[in-house]
C-alpha cells in the first residue's frame, strides 16, 4: 500500500484505537494524549503492551475488540528508546492490520519502511499513513494571499503552541467566527485530520510548505497556524524562520512557559525574554506581512501555584501591553477580544 | 551500488569528465564552470550533446576517450527543463559507466533512482555519488566549538558567496594561514571534495548539518563556510537562519550584487539594504557566537562598468566602515587584512 499525502483522513478514518505499546513515560504518549484531549469522540480505546508505564484514560482493548467497538484506524504515537518502531511494535502493527484496522503513525521511522507491515496492509486491503512523510510542495513564493492568518510563536519548543492554537479555534468558533486550526506537527495533524509535518520537509521547502497549508482564503475566516520551535533555539530556528515567512501572519500570539530553566534540551542556553522574542518575531514576520501585529501572550503555568500563575500573567501584560492568559487555566477569551478589536472592519 | 555519504572523493575520484549534455544556456553549466575555475587540474574534458548551447572551454571528448585521457569520474551538473535527468542523460550515464567511469551528480533527481543506472554501475564495478543526498547528522546542539569560523552571508541568493569563500581560502593560504573551504552546495561539494548540501537536509537538521561540517578545530586554522540564500529571501530564509546558527561564526563577510532589481525569482520583493542585512545577520549569529564581527563586504560587480564598480565599493565602505571588494576584479586581500587585524592574538 502506498503512503498517501497527509491531506485528509480518507486513508486513516476515525474512530481510533490509540497504540501506546510499551511507552516508558507520559511524554511518550503525547500524541495519544492530544487526541484524547481534543478529539475524545474519535478515541474508542487504548492498546498497552506489558511494559507500558502510562495511560491516556480510555478503555484498554485488543485489536479485534477495538474493531468490534467501531475503531477503523490504529494511531501509533510512541517509539522505543532509539526512536524506532521496534520488533514488538512491528508485530503489533501487523496484528492490527490483520484484525482489519488501518494504521497511521507519527514516528520518524516510516511504517512503509517495514516490508512485513507493507505486506500485511496489502493482504488485508488496509491503508498505511505516515504523518511524518511530508507532501511534495513548491518552494515558497511570498506572494500576498487572501484571507486572515494567525501564527503562534514561542520563546522555546514545547511551550504550548498547539494547545494555544486549538484553544483559539474553540473560542473563535464559539463566537461564531470562522476559524480553522492548521497543523504543522504530527499530533496536530492527527487532531486536525490534515496538515504538514514542517520539521520533516526538506530545508528548501519550509516556507513553501506553510504556503501550501494555508492558501488563499475568501470566506472572511481565519487560518490558525500551529507554530514550531523558536527563533532563539539553536537547533531548530531555521524551521521557525521558514514557518514565520510562509505563514504570512496578520496576527501573532506569543507562547511561553514562565520559570523554565533553559532552552529545551540545551542546558547551556537560557530562555530569551518575552519582549526580545516578540520583537524578533515581528521583525522577521514583516518581510512577508508588513502589517503583522501581536494580539496576546499564552503562558503555560502548569508548574506554578495559582497565585504565581496569576502574577506571571499580570507581569507579561504590563511588559508587553497585551492580554496574557494561560489557555488551560483561563481560556483565551481576552486574546480573542484583542484579535477582534484589531481586525474589526 | 549504494550511494555513499558526501564525505570525501573516495567514491568519485578526480580527474573528471564534465557532462554538459544538452545544456540550454551558460547557467545550466554552473557546476562544471565552477570546477573549471577552481579545480582546473581536475578537468580533463567536457562531454556535450547535439543540442548543447554552452561550453566550459575544456577539450570535447567521448567517454572512452576521457578514460584514455585519465578521467576517473564523470560529473553530471546539468538537468533538462523539468529538473530531471531525462532519457538522453540516463543513456549517456549508462554509457559512461560502461566505459569505466564512476559517475557523480549534483541534481535533485538521484542517479540511484534509475534502475538502469544502478545496474550499469553494478555491472561495471563503478561508484555512483549523489551530491544532493545529505549525510545523516544529529540535530544541532549549539555547544561552543574550538577553532575559528567565517561564514559568508548575503542580501540574496546567488550573490557570489561560494566564489567569495573560495577566494578567501586562496588568499589566506597564500599568506601561509591555515584555511579550509567548507561546502554547503553541490558545486562547492565537487570543488572541495566533501561537504553537505544544506538545502537538501530535513528541516530539523539544518544547524546540526553545519555543526557536522565544521567540527572542533585545534590547529589555529579557519573553517570558511559557504553561505546560502538570505535571511531576507521569503523562500529560503529558514536555510540561511539554520546555517547562521550552526556555523557559530567568529567572522561574517557580506555578499551583495549592486543594482539587482529584485530578490532572485521574486519580482515583488526588493533587495534589502546592506546595513539592514548585516545587522540582522549579526543579531541572529550572536545566539550561538556572541562575539561575532563583520570583516568585509564582497560585491559582485560583474554587470557594472569599472568606474561604477569602484564607486559601489567605496559607497559600501563608507556605509559600513568595512573593506569592500569585488573578489573577481580586486581579490579579497583587504578583507583578509581586516580579518587578521580583528583576530591577531
Amino acid at each position: 500500500m502506498s503512503t498517501p499525502q497527509p491531506s485528509d483522513t480518507s486513508h486513516w478514518p476515525p474512530p481510533f484505537l490509540l497504540y501506546l505499546g510499551n511507552a516508558p513515560d507520559d511524554l511518550a504518549a503525547k500524541t495519544a494524549r492530544g487526541l484524547v484531549q481534543f478529539r475524545p469522540e474519535w478515541c474508542v480505546g487504548q492498546f498497552r503492551g506489558p511494559q507500558c508505564k502510562t495511560s491516556v484514560h480510555v478503555p484498554d482493548m485488543g485489536f479485534a475488540e477495538a474493531v468490534q467497538a467501531g475503531a477503523r484506524t490504529m494511531i501509533v504515537g510512541v517509539a522505543n528508546a532509539g526512536g524506532s518502531l521496534g520488533e514488538a511494535a512491528v508485530h503489533d502493527v501487523v496484528a492490527a492490520l490483520d484484525a482489519g484496522l488501518n494504521v497511521a503513525s507519527g514516528l520518524h521511522e516510516r511504517l512503509a519502511s517495514h516490508p512485513r507491515i507493507v505486506e500485511a496492509a496489502r493482504r488485508n486491503g488496509r491503508h498505511l499513513f505516515d504523518a511524518r512523510t511530508p507532501p511534495e510542495t513548491p518552494v515558497g513564493n511570498g506572494l500576498p494571499r487572501a484571507g486572515l492568518r494567525l501564527l503562534t510563536v514561542g520563546t522555546d519548543c514545547s511551550t504550548g503552541k498547539m494547545y494555544t492554537t486549538l484553544s483559539l479555534e474553540t473560542e473563535m468558533r464559539a463566537r461564531g467566527l470562522k476559524a480553522d486550526f492548521r497543523a504543522t506537527g504530527q499530533t496536530g495533524i492527527f487532531v486536525a485530520g490534515r496538515g504538514i509535518p514542517i520539521d520533516a520537509v526538506v530545508a528548501d521547502f519550509i516556507s513553501g510548505g506553510v504556503e501550501w497549508l494555508s492558501p488563499d482564503r475568501h470566506d472572511g475566516g481565519w487560518d490558525l497556524i500551529e507554530g514550531q520551535g523558536s527563533l532563539f533555539h539553536p537547533s531548530f530556528a531555521g524551521v521557525s524562520m521558514g514557518l514565520l515567512h510562509g505563514a504570512q501572519a496578520d496576527a501573532l500570539v506569543l507562547c511561553h512557559e514562565p520559570g523554565r530553566a533553559h532552552m529545551r534540551g540545551l542546558k547551556h542556553y537560557p530562555v530569551p525574554g518575552l519582549r526580545e522574542t516578540l520583537e524578533a518575531n515581528l521583525e522577521a514576520a514583516r518581510l512577508t506581512s508588513p502589517g503583522v501585529v501581536a494580539v496576546g501572550v499564552a503562558l503555560n503555568t502548569s508548574r506554578l501555584p495559582a497565585a504565581e500563575a496569576e502574577a506571571a500573567c499580570r507581569q507579561a501584560e504590563d511588559l508587553l501591553g497585551l492580554p496574557a492568559q494561560d489557555p488551560v487555566r483561563d481560556g483565551v477569551a481576552r486574546i480573542v477580544d484583542r484579535l477582534q478589536a484589531c481586525f474589526a472592519d
